[in-house]
Order: structure tokens, then sequence, then C-alpha cells
């Protein structure tokens, strides 16, 4: 749990202005409802394995968020192997970037609301995948990651245990580690247009 | 399940090159080694809520792909409201964007297999986050996504039934969906750098 008492506090730490991290979380723990976010992606397909995807607004904090001018574009492709042109990184590969990203962002947060001065963060991800499950030639092979692999390399100013646990919890309050981790229900429905 | 049986083959069908990909099929039916792939991503911090990721090798087919030229690069940010400045979209955002080409693309492949024409797809997604999770505040709330609708619009030379099975087929074997619908473990270790 995040507390004010926790952090040695600094105004400026990993990045991130504490003062402001503070007010925020203490907003929230007075109105529990700022905590509710909605975030959307608008994906349209192109031909193929291409498709692209906007991304813009969002609601948070009790409001739409109107802070971006313009949307964020990405275009998901497929390799050769996988009968694409390497039209965009494929969607796997998206999906292994958003988790580093979210596990380093996490951690960072956490080790400033510790007093942590985090120094540099690298890591590499790895993630097995069969295609068997995708193509449902075997019905026992699940179509998604059977596991995937974080090695994490962290220079920090704290010691060995207080690493330990800064990366044990990131891992567990992380959202997209947590998406991946449990399970998350994806509702589909369609109309035709 | 994919059969070349199952297809009114034509040579190319919603972009793909059908006959590549009853080849492909085969080949993993007759040496199932050939569906194992490890994807991969390298991850900096560059500071508070961004980072960055390089996303170029992987493994598959039996090989290491060597068809990427130059890596893919993707800038992870967090909005002004939690404490960014839109260095780029967030990392829950990323996630709806690999979300969203996965069931496209899952759908479009599976749609060649069957003889179907895909006309057109988009999809709006949105995902409900409540970040008592992720800030500690509450540990009954999950950090992860609550539950995500995609809502499809989609166009194609088929019935209604068949779109029905189409995507309750991709719904259950797109790579990413299945990541996000079933518990999938995330091995986090790490080395002071």
């Amino acid at each position: 749990m995040v507390t004010k008492a926790m952090a040695k506090v600094e105004a400026q730490l990993n990045g991130i202005d504490t003062a402001r991290m503070f007010e925020t979380i203490e907003a929230i723990r007075s109105d529990p409802a700022l905590a509710r976010f909605e975030f959307r992606a608008s994906n349209a397909w192109v031909s193929g394995g291409e498709n692209r995807s906007t991304i813009q607004g969002f609601y948070g904090a009790g409001r739409e968020d109107d802070s971006r001018a313009a949307p964020f574009v990405f275009t998901n492709g497929e390799p050769p192997v996988l009968l694409g042109d390497n039209e965009g990184a494929n969607p796997v590969e998206f999906l292994l970037h958003a988790l580093a990203g979210c596990v380093t962002t996490t951690t960072v947060l956490h080790a400033a609301a510790r007093g942590i001065r985090i120094e540099a963060i690298s890591t590499e991800l790895e993630g097995d995948l069969n295609l068997l499950g995708l193509l449902g030639l075997d019905e026992a092979v699940s179509p998604g990651y059977e596991r995937i692999r974080m090695k994490m390399t962290i220079r920090a100013d704290c010691s060995a245990e207080a690493l330990d646990a800064l990366l044990a919890f990131a891992h567990g309050h992380s959202p997209v580690c947590s998406t991946v981790c449990r399970p998350v229900p994806v509702e589909l429905t369609w109309v035709r247009g």
C-alpha cells in the first residue's frame, strides 16, 4: 500500500512528481470513484494480418480526458513466416511491450513511494507460443502464451531484500501483469456493417 | 480445425496467400515442432512512466527469424492525470491494441480457411480498470482489467450463423485473447546492473 509515511519524500524521484503522486493517492482514498478508469482503442482491418489502432480518449479520475490533441496510431503486422510482410510488430509482440512497460512503471512508481531511487531498469522478455493452439490443430494446446519470462536488470539505492520486496509488489500490482496472470473476461459482440 | 477440405480455396482471400497458408499448416501438421515460437522484446526505462521497447528477432518454424532489417521501437508513456506527459500510449492501452489486432487477424485467417470473404472489420474496445488495485489501496480489487468489451462491426459474404461460429472460434483461438482470458504465468527475475 502506498502511504506518504512510507516515503522519504523528495519533490522529484525517479522522474515522478512525488507531491502530485501523494495528492492523487489521497484524492482517490477520500473518493474511491476517482479510481475508476475506462481505456479505449479503435481498430480497423487493412488486409491479411495488417490492422491499425487509434488510441486517444479515456475516462478516469471522474472525467473524460482531453489531454491528447492527436491520437496515437499503431500498426499490427505479421512476419513472412506468418504470412505477412512485417507491416508492424505482431499482436503477441505488442503484448510483451505492454507487459514490460507496465511492470517497469509499476516498479518506478512504488519505488518513488518507498523512497527508493531507481537509476536504471532494462528488461528482456521471452514468451513461448505454440501455433497448434491458434490453428486449432490441437485443442489441448492453449492458443495463448504458455509462459512469459521477464529478466530485469535494475540499479537502485537499496538492499537486495528491498528490491526483492519491490519487484514482488510490482509483479502483483502491475495492471498488465495482472491481466496476463489472472483470467480476465473479454466480451466480443458483433454487428454487420 | 483448419483443413484444406473446409475451404473453397482461392489463391488470395482476405489478403492471405491461401496456398501458402495450407502449405504452412500441412508442414506443421507433419512436424509439430515447427509450431513452437518464442517472441521477444527488450525494454529500457527512460524516466517516470516513460520507457521504450525494441522488437526484432524471434524464433519460430524451426529457426531464428531474420526477416526484419531494423527493429520496431515503441514508447510507453502516461497521461498527465497518471503523472506523465503523454510520451506514448500507456501499457494498458497497448494491451487493447494487441487484443484488437490479434482477434482481427485470427478472424481473417480462419475466414480464409473457411472460404469466407471478409470485406471490412472495425472494432471498438473498452477496458475497465480500477486504480485501487495498482496503488495497493484495496487488495480485494484486481490491479488488472476487470473486463474488456470488444464491439466488432464486420462485413462478410456469409450468413449470421457462419459469422457467429467464426467469431466464437476467433475469440477462443486468438493468442492474445487467450492470454487475457486464461491465467498465464509471468516469471520475473532480476539482477543488479
